[in-house]
């Protein structure tokens, strides 16, 4: 029970920092009445962290804040539900060619917005071709849209967190597009809707839910299958061990030994001293080790981009291959300890900064943690990152769906909704759903992201059209390009944008506009 | 502002009572701060009404009574949406042919589900020939689906009245008919669902929404674009005087007339005396006669059916054009009272078992005006239906919507939403919207019936398709079928039946079931 506990905020978790780029202090915040420790790597804020300092801004990323009055719930009349709250977003008009043009939108996940309008580089670099307006849209309950006085207040209990789930987003994305294009009087300006991850999911179901406001999403990584009984539970951790035993035998073989070396180690004091001798750890908390191997190994996973980056931290191309490079020739020692430090510091310390591991740092920079729990234990029970197979390189842990939807009771004080989800938003038999209901969407998977295999793998039909790249990690075509990106991704994103200018042609040549 | 009113309310009545076998006692409910009288039109359900007994049920209509847990509501999370409701729903499983076979789903309308189960023939006619299941669900907040111990308790204040919705109800029947199959390990099953009037309105909208559920709809009379700003505000009155001045240019004449002689009569003693006299008024009642013959008009319009029916009223065949025919060669008098009663009689008192207009009856037989007048206040503002045009039969009455939403809010309490149900399903530029991402409904609209200039005319794609009728009248398509139907109905049954059997087979073929 406390393993599936633990797992499950993982999942949480995971899908919420694969866009978090100065994260590499990786918290695993449990439910609190299931007393999980927190873990921290590094002192990442105050400059002694592997990555140093917190990536720089591109030049393209300029905008302007504005806020939108939104309603607190859309869908019924109680007399609370007319209350307001201002929804901040931010915009960029200065290459928008006038009220027929394009608008993109990127659908704000689970974070701050200034977050995703930083990293989503493929929107800023296409909007000068489009002539499109950029808005990025914060979602309900992070950032500073909060519907009530303040985070404290908002996340107080269940009376007033209650109003953070997926319709009312979607809903508020709906209502705050048609007011600002009301306001431009531009009703025939066709809206893009993006995002990655969670922002991915909104993206998909933006589309597929309110099709007369948007025209065409672009879903990156984006596990609308993820849930229980859409896809494998085992999935997501199977996927990452892949990933390591496609580097190497012995690099699969080392990591799946390390959890019983070093369980043996911290059994005794001995043990533990020689892990801080090994490790360094900050403040002698070995208990910390197993905890940061697991995020770092997750991580590098979902982040295996092809160009050094410093996305969610400081990391080498193709981190993966790195970590086991680490392992199977280290530096530090034969030993497998040694070796395990050795793939620690590619995720934690690349660049040498860092004076010990499991630092205090802030393990929230960018206010996701308790909005996306709580959403992660009521209707977003994304079970396919929950089960542990044996032949994984992480420790066993088998798929317990009782025990995942008691520890999401506990933690929430109400009953999980797992199928909610799927009822609302299909996901079953969606490829026939789709091609008969549904068009202009675009799901980008790379398969080196343990995510994709929660994402829409396969064209649908001539407009519901599936990307998939063996060697891409999670939402890598929205970043900002590179000169070292492989050709694989600047064709993706070449194929991204002549797919967006086809459903342009055709809307405009729908609706008779010259 | 008493006429827009009074209009206001009527236009929520048309939809209601579109589908009232028996409701020839009209009634006219203001909201009670607006301090409106009722109006009856005689004491139907004691027998003396001029259609006499409640129309028989056909012999077809056999079901079995079941209740569905559904959830308060859908979209939050707070603690009270988890409370539950027993949601009424009929169910006919005599010719079901199994797992794969159809599902034929009726979208509860406001009122009580025997009403639209005992009316809806075309689904009862087409159940053998498509081995169908036939379930209609009962709409929340009607007839025994009361999420409140009781009626007077879910409408006692906007508290309890408040989940009250569309998209609660969409989200009721996507619910429950997923348990259903489910239940019955029929995953596979396709189900279509039907609806006529609001309940038609319902039924395109869960194809749009829920297409992973329903693949397909017959969407009879449903007026989608009835909103602010998608149709003209003074069509449904406009189409109520064209089809009498159609009849002839005298009857229009006459009844464009009536009012001012109706209201010169009743401004004196002996006028008053005279009204008495030749409309024989239940308890001297003359004050109601203008509402009498408008709620006549308007439902006479609505119900031009080609056949004698026993629907609203017992009525002979085309009642427009007898009631053209009673004022055109009256049997009473020359005078233009004398003439208005002579075409009132054939509304209120065809078969002549009426011993006196306006008696009390049962103005709400099937529970629809608490509910439907809180929606036609909150979200269902159909502002097609509240103008009244310079060249009306009725009394002009400029559309005044200020005046409207005021109306509204005073009766609610609530600020009436005009623009959610665009925001939420669509209207604008809905042809290209569909045909870019829908399929798979129909749309049938018979052009006597006013409602009709709300309605989707056009056919939109291959599988979006416009059944328009010039004769018809409201969801005349729906009725069971008589010996007498005229080949045009027939024939319009016979292309509904093929388009059903082309989306069935085409499912089938898509999903591989043999």
């Amino acid at each position: 029970m406390a393993r599936a506990a633990m797992v499950l905020v993982v999942a949480a978790l995971l899908i919420l920092l694969s866009s978090c780029p100065s994260c590499h202090a990786v918290a695993r915040l449990a439910p609190p009445t299931l007393a999980m420790r927190r873990y921290t790597a590094g002192d990442d804020r105050s400059g002694g962290g592997g990555g140093g300092a917190i990536a720089a801004v591109a030049p393209e990323v300029q905008y302007e804040t504005r806020y939108f009055t939104q309603r607190l719930d859309h869908f019924n009349a109680l007399p609370a539900s007319y209350g307001t709250f201002q929804q901040r977003y931010l915009v960029n008009a200065t290459f928008w060619g006038g009220k027929a043009a394009p608008v993109f939108v990127y659908a704000g996940n689970e974070g701050e917005i200034e977050l995703f309008t930083n990293n989503t580089g493929l929107m800023w670099e296409m909007a000068p071709r489009f002539r499109a307006m950029l808005v990025f849209i914060e979602h309900r309950y992070y950032g500073e849209s909060m519907p009530f006085a303040g985070k404290a207040a908002a996340y107080s209990n269940s009376s007033t967190t209650g109003y953070l789930t997926t319709t009312q987003a979607l809903a508020d994305f709906a209502e705050l597009i048609l007011s600002l294009k009301a306001n431009l009087t531009a009703h025939a300006a066709p809206v893009l809707v993006f995002g990655g991850s969670y922002g991915g999911m909104l993206a998909a179901w933006m589309r597929m839910k309110y099709p007369h406001i948007f025209m065409g999403a672009v879903a990156s990584s984006a596990p609308i299958l993820g849930f229980y009984g859409l896809s494998n539970p085992y999935s997501f951790y199977d996927a990452i061990s892949d990933d390591f035993k496609s580097e190497s035998q012995h690099c699969y073989d080392v990591l799946r030994n390390s959890w019983s070396e070093l369980d043996k180690a911290l059994a005794t004091d001995a043990g533990r001293a020689q892990l801080n001798h090994i490790f360094n750890m900050c403040r002698g908390k070995v208990d910390a080790i197993p905890s940061l191997l697991e995020n770092a190994l997750v991580y590098v996973a979902m982040t295996d981009y092809p160009t050094p980056s410093n996305f969610l931290t400081s990391l080498p191309a193709y981190p993966v291959r790195e970590v086991c490079r680490a392992i199977d020739q280290p530096t530090s020692g034969n030993d497998t300890l040694s070796r395990i430090k050795d793939a620690m510091t590619i995720y934690y310390n690349h660049t040498g900064g860092l004076a010990c591991f499991g630092g205090a740092g802030d393990e929230d920079p960018y206010g996701m943690l308790a909005g996306w729990n709580w959403q992660a234990c009521t209707e977003m029970i994304l079970t396919m990152s929950y089960g542990v197979s044996n032949s994984s390189i992480f420790q066993p842990e088998p798929f317990n769906f009782t025990d995942i939807l008691a520890g999401c009771r506990d933690y929430t004080g109400l009953p999980p909704r797992p199928y909610w989800i799927e009822a609302h938003f299909g996901g079953y038999d969606i490829g026939n759903v789709l091609k008969r209901s549904a068009s202009n969407i675009i799901f980008f998977n790379g398969l080196r992201d343990p995510w994709s295999r929660g994402g829409v793998l396969k064209s649908i039909s001539k407009s519901i059209i599936a990307l998939v790249e063996p060697e891409g990690g999670h939402h890598v075509d929205l970043r900002f390009s590179t000169k070292e990106d492989p050709e694989w991704l600047k064709k993706v994103r070449r194929k991204e944008m002549r797919i967006i200018a086809d459903w342009l042609t055709q809307y405009y040549s729908d609706e008779a506009i010259a």
